[in-house]
């Protein structure tokens, strides 16, 4: 074991917009009761394996600072420090936000629906600042000028702002030996989980992060992960939840 | 109106233990299924009446916490900064922490009893470190000396404890014009609004701040309150619920 601190992913569970199958990207939508009985089990199993979070970092997405919320209370950890920041959010989905899955799977066909899901570098295309699921209009990045607000991403755009805040906001707190926990999107931990493991931008796409279940990473001095992949904290649920993951939308 | 930002105080709502009629202090015990009602009214207060917080300031204990969680739920501005410190915290109770009121009432006699309760400087005895109810081995407070770390408190010692987070860190933010959320409790709240409004020691044995109705201080180039005490969002509520927290352990 190094000195470095520990790492810990959550992805948030069940949205109340997973449930009924719509691209959710940076709309800020709710967590079902499903999805806060998954932070509640996240929760839990930091508390039983006794991996404490010092300090938690957060999206500023409603589903993930929930997240947050209720597992840190149910691992009575709720008093720690918060940060939070946009450059965590999920990935911004353009002009699918608000659209139903199955829908735009029929209507743009099998090839240009995975090529918006999977591909590294093709973003949907952006999304109108007068769309109903803008968030042009959203105090929350009123800082933000346009052209550092995203209106659409692919994972490659995630990874690159995602970067400055692992940089300057998290590595830091790693290397002073912190355990920081990140609850945030399936899109905004796979892109830090190819930085970690030096995933390729074609194997990227097979990688599926379950959710609720915490991720933890031991790192070397340099921060590379001392076991690829990590570990998760129930390894028997991850492995069915990723199986599930990957059929959703279908 | 002075660029000064505008500062909003919010008294948790009744907890578990409130129901239960004990000294609470700081034991960290939940809100009852009334005290998350009171919180979310309070977020629904702060909305409805356009008054949104750039940033919030808890306590490190629960019911604190909560309270401003579900507030900010409930007002849509879930996403701002956080910031926690033990400075906020409840006035701690020493060895009363924990003990019935009604039987601590009939034990010590009315006027010992109203002394620890509502006197400026006298505080309860200490809690021993060995006490179920002591937070002498509690990781939150592990990196404050045992002379820092109180063991008991009197309201005096809670102006004393919270006027360096005052100055040090909420002041700056209201003098660049930020609206600023507290979430606190019944005496770390009384300790801020003697010192803004200038109470005397004698006076503020009298002054209640009823719960979950956020309490809106403007403040001059001086951080003088515009209006002496502040103003209620919901005023006639605030009148009942101070009548009935003057009555509360009786």
């Amino acid at each position: 074991m190094s000195e470095v601190g520990t790492l810990v992913l959550l992805r948030h569970g069940e949205s109340e917009w997973n449930a009924k199958n719509l691209f959710t990207g940076w709309v800020d939508v709710d967590l079902s009761a499903q999805g806060e009985a998954e932070a509640r089990r996240g929760g839990e199993l930091l508390r039983e394996s006794g991996l404490l979070p010092d300090v938690v970092h957060t999206s500023v997405l409603r589903r993930a600072i929930r997240t947050s919320e209720i597992a840190l209370h149910a691992a009575d950890r709720h008093w720690i420090p918060v940060q939070r920041s946009w450059r965590l959010n999920e990935r911004h989905y353009g002009a699918l936000q608000g659209k139903n899955k199955k829908q735009t799977l029929e209507e743009f066909g099998e090839e240009q629906f995975m090529l918006w899901r999977r591909s590294y570098d093709v973003p949907p295309p952006p999304i109108a600042d007068d769309d109903e699921w803008s968030q042009a209009a959203d105090p929350r990045y009123a800082n933000l000028p346009p052209d550092i607000r995203p209106s659409t991403e692919c994972l490659k755009d995630v990874v690159q702002r995602m970067l400055p805040y692992w940089y300057d906001q998290i590595v830091p707190q790693l290397l002073a030996g912190t355990t920081v926990l990140v609850a945030a999107h399936g899109n905004s931990l796979r892109a830090l989980v190819k930085h970690l493991d030096g995933i390729s931008d074609e194997a990227i796409a097979k990688l599926n992060i379950p959710t609720g279940i915490p991720l933890r990473y031991d790192l070397d001095a340099a921060l590379r992960p001392v076991t690829a992949g990590g570990t998760y904290l129930d390894p028997e649920a991850a492995k069915e939840a990723a199986a599930a993951v990957a059929n959703q939308g279908r």
